[in-house]
């Protein structure tokens, strides 16, 4: 796997128009990026999808191409948040196979990483686990003697933490805060 | 959000390469598809990225997308696996308002989904919770009432039930699998 050196974490909010994908792809292409991982699903805005995407490449040529995508018309806004602190997961299948003798060792390494068995066959299960790409990386080391006969990943999503949503400095918020409002929070403990 | 009637999960092992997502994505915009959710993450082979698709149309169409897809160089194999007995997952971040009266009541939710909150500041929170669609939008549904000021989801992936991984029966899967193999394993059990 390719070192994380150069790794940018963007987000976009985009229209769900057909072709939409098509167009963001092209920018990318047209500067050379390859998209290392990918996740699109539909955002807390009816008729908008949030894509985030993984690229390997210089911060400069990565701000080059943000600007680009303003240019596609169903691009809401895009924020590259790498140098954020965020939170920041993805999900992922593992089918490793298993018999009498392995099986046990298997839920150990599986209990260590609180992963999920999600399915069972005689010769194989199927472990779900969520966390950072280095995480599923190190489960996914440890089962490979055991024998990986498939690996599914969703590719990395990420939030900026605190208060502020950042994908939301434009305004949008206001409409979705109401049960704070004009109360007395800061100070406030969990 | 649309009705699933019409939904297929199409599974594509694609190489890693510049532009193999734009060509996948032209053969779904020429035949008028809307990508509904995307995720894309590396697989258990090297080079190979592992593409989750849903999209929503006739079963004759998508099987004629699918069929134009192998004319992309770079698809090795593509799948739709609609019809397949499979375990399916996404994993979510809601970022909802919370303040001194309404955490409790949040906290309480998220338990019921068994959400993991990852992040909190005096006037949010950020809940990630892993599950299939209909889940996450109960979920979603229920604190809507409390301000959700950001969601970003991974889309969707997938893996089909049972001991042998439908995406290896071009004879993949014998690499990767040493750990049971020449010992008797038909019967035994968990």
């Amino acid at each position: 796997m390719p070192s994380r050196n150069n790794h940018h974490t963007i987000v976009a909010l985009v229209e769900d128009k057909p072709g939409v994908l098509n167009r963001i792809a092209s920018k990318w292409r047209q500067r050379g990026f390859n998209i290392e991982t990918l996740a699109v699903g539909h955002s807390e805005i009816p008729g908008l999808s949030r894509m985030t995407f993984t690229v390997d490449g210089a911060t400069h040529d990565v701000e080059q191409v943000t600007k680009q995508l303003y240019k596609v018309i169903e691009v809401v806004k895009i924020t590259d948040i790498t140098a954020e602190d965020v939170v920041a997961r993805e999900l992922a299948f593992i089918r490793v196979a298993t018999n009498n003798s392995t099986r046990s060792l298997i839920l150990d390494i599986a209990s260590i990483f609180r992963a999920n068995v999600i399915d069972v066959a005689y010769d194989s299960m199927i472990l779900e686990v969520t966390g950072d790409e280095d995480k599923i990386e190190a489960m996914y080391e440890l089962l490979l003697p055991y024998g990986v006969k498939e690996l599914v990943r969703t590719g990395r999503i990420a939030m900026t933490r605190g208060g502020v949503g950042m994908h939301h400095d434009d305004g949008n918020t206001r409409r979705y805060r109401s049960a704070g409002e004009g109360k007395a929070q800061v100070g406030s403990l969990l």
